[in-house]
């Protein structure tokens, strides 16, 4: 499993700030729209960049760590949730219809079966029926954690080859902020305390037990610290595809949206794999999850929108899609100063 | 010229809140999209809010202070503009066309004649060929601000008779961020050093000199403060038509997507004649106009967006919509818990 991801040449830089400048506004007056501009058109490497099929892929994996009382919602709600999802009633069906996106609906690792009519819908790339609980040991094993990178990176192959060039990864695990924040706080030093937050809406006393259970959960971790090692002992099964299909995504060079707190933990895996991973990823929207404000900021990561939504799903991408379809537009479709006939700043 | 704006009755608000509570996320994570929700369902009085006919109107004016050297720009610009608009190569066009927004290009009172076929896309509204110099004494006399208040007023309620209940307005005037800063100067209470700002440019002396500029023209303001005296003597004709299409606007019960610094001066003059016209407002966008913070800060507004454009037109208004949209959307398409199964926190 080798991903091989180039930093794009950056020779077209001055070609895309000069052509952005001779649009009919005054310079610099898009503000980040501007530089998403140039950024896609750096990914692209063209004036001209054009976004296609644009598809967020919701991965879906249960946690044996759930099980140890982390979060407020019974664990068949993962498995509920992917029901809903393929009946179009999530918050991520509605935006992503609203806003002219494919979803795909993954179950990576869901515990429970699902019924024939369920299964035509759902694309089956399930490891197992859920990780172990972290708190006694590995979550998965090295050749799952694997087998998950591999399969979420295929998938990501598969849009590619589909004509998909700008892509956004949604996940969905009662329980994931948990392998999220281990994941974190390993990467990035911080301490739980700032990893571990309410996520679904745990009231102060649940938060503290979280971290009491993650705190007790480093005892059993006694790994050199490689990414894979890291994701193989915390978990889960869709955190580990989306590592996988960020570095697809990247390898193939498509434009990435990164959602909030848990495919930003996986980003954090992927970009240690991989550093140039983060050229092709625009930072869609700042979780009200404690911990998503630090990630970003050790990733130099700052996002398009701050609603204070923590849902996941792929919901922050989701919305902020047409900002970044307002990029591309205004940088194809505005006029010139010369073919408008507008004066320019004397 | 008499505006009523009503309170929206809150009587729906915890009907609004139980239905936002029902749907299958975890309290809350939808975050400003649910607030946004509550304040539309609030406005139209419905759990079912539903957006039609989303429209932007550009009113264009020139202003006689642009003479005086507060702009990079030359005062030809304002016309070019508007032949911009018209031809859909401007900002405007782009992003109002990408979000299914109308667009409504309106001749506020631009320096100079359009041809005949530009003529039959321009709305005319002119109250005359640009303002007089503030510098000197009134940029207007009181029944050309009372004309352009209520031609204002008139534009919208067309719109809303056509079908159209959410609405945003934009501006071009080579010029106008110095009235805008004089009339936040005057209502806020804000030092002038606050309120004048780089404008489409300005460099640092540039700044300076329209600031002295603006400081010299408080002395032939010697009116008795009211905010019609106020947007008399500073001007433009595009401010206060927009200031009488905030007030019909409300009146009508209309959602107002409120725009950039120069829209929200106008604002600062509506909410002093009716200040319940706040309670139909959303605020799309932070400028990077310097004033606009204080601005939004003294009227208790948080923007949905912080992109640091600063481009006018409704820019703003229109990359925000589809945040709007996603908050009725939401409200309307999610499925709640009972719907989709899904259990409950326990």
């Amino acid at each position: 499993m080798n991903f091989k991801v180039d930093k794009p040449n950056d020779e077209i830089k001055n070609q895309l700030a000069q052509k952005i400048d001779n649009k009919t506004k005054p310079p610099g007056s898009l503000g980040r729209l501007e530089e998403i501009a140039k950024k896609i058109g750096l990914i692209q490497q063209t004036t001209e960049p054009q976004l296609s099929t644009p598809t967020i892929l919701v991965f879906s994996g249960d946690h044996g760590i759930a099980t140890e009382g982390v979060s407020p919602f019974p664990q068949e709600v993962t498995q509920q949730m992917v029901l809903n999802f393929i009946n179009e009633g999530a918050a991520i069906n509605v935006f992503a219809k609203q806003n002219g996106i494919d979803i795909k609906v993954i179950d990576s690792g869901v515990k429970g079966d699902f019924d024939e009519t369920s299964k035509q819908k759902i694309i089956n790339l399930k490891i197992a029926e859920g990780t172990k609980s972290f708190l006694h040991g590995p979550a998965m094993t090295n050749e799952q954690c694997n087998e998950a990178i591999q399969k979420g990176a295929e998938m990501v192959q598969e849009c590619y080859e589909n004509g998909c060039n700008v892509i956004g990864f949604g996940e969905m695990g009662i329980g994931n902020t948990s392998p999220s924040a281990m994941l974190m706080h390993l990467i990035t030093g911080e301490p739980l305390e700032t990893c571990a937050g309410k996520g679904t809406g745990l009231n102060s006393e649940g938060v503290s037990k979280k971290r009491e259970i993650l705190a007790e959960s480093l005892r059993h971790y006694h790994q050199d610290g490689s990414p894979v090692e890291m994701l193989t002992h915390f978990g889960g099964f869709e955190l580990a595809m989306i590592a996988g299909a960020f570095l697809k995504a990247a390898e193939n060079k498509m434009t990435i949206m990164v959602d909030g707190f848990n495919v930003t933990a996986a980003l954090l895996v992927a970009q240690k794999i991989e550093p140039n991973v983060l050229e092709y990823c625009i930072f869609a929207h700042q979780s009200d999850e404690k911990g998503h404000q630090k990630m970003l900021q050790h990733l130099n990561a700052e996002p398009l929108l701050h609603l204070g939504m923590r849902l996941g799903e792929g919901t922050g991408a989701a919305v902020a899609y047409p900002l970044i379809k307002a990029s591309v537009n205004f940088l194809n479709k505005m006029a010139s100063f010369e073919e408008a006939g507008v004066s320019n700043t004397e």
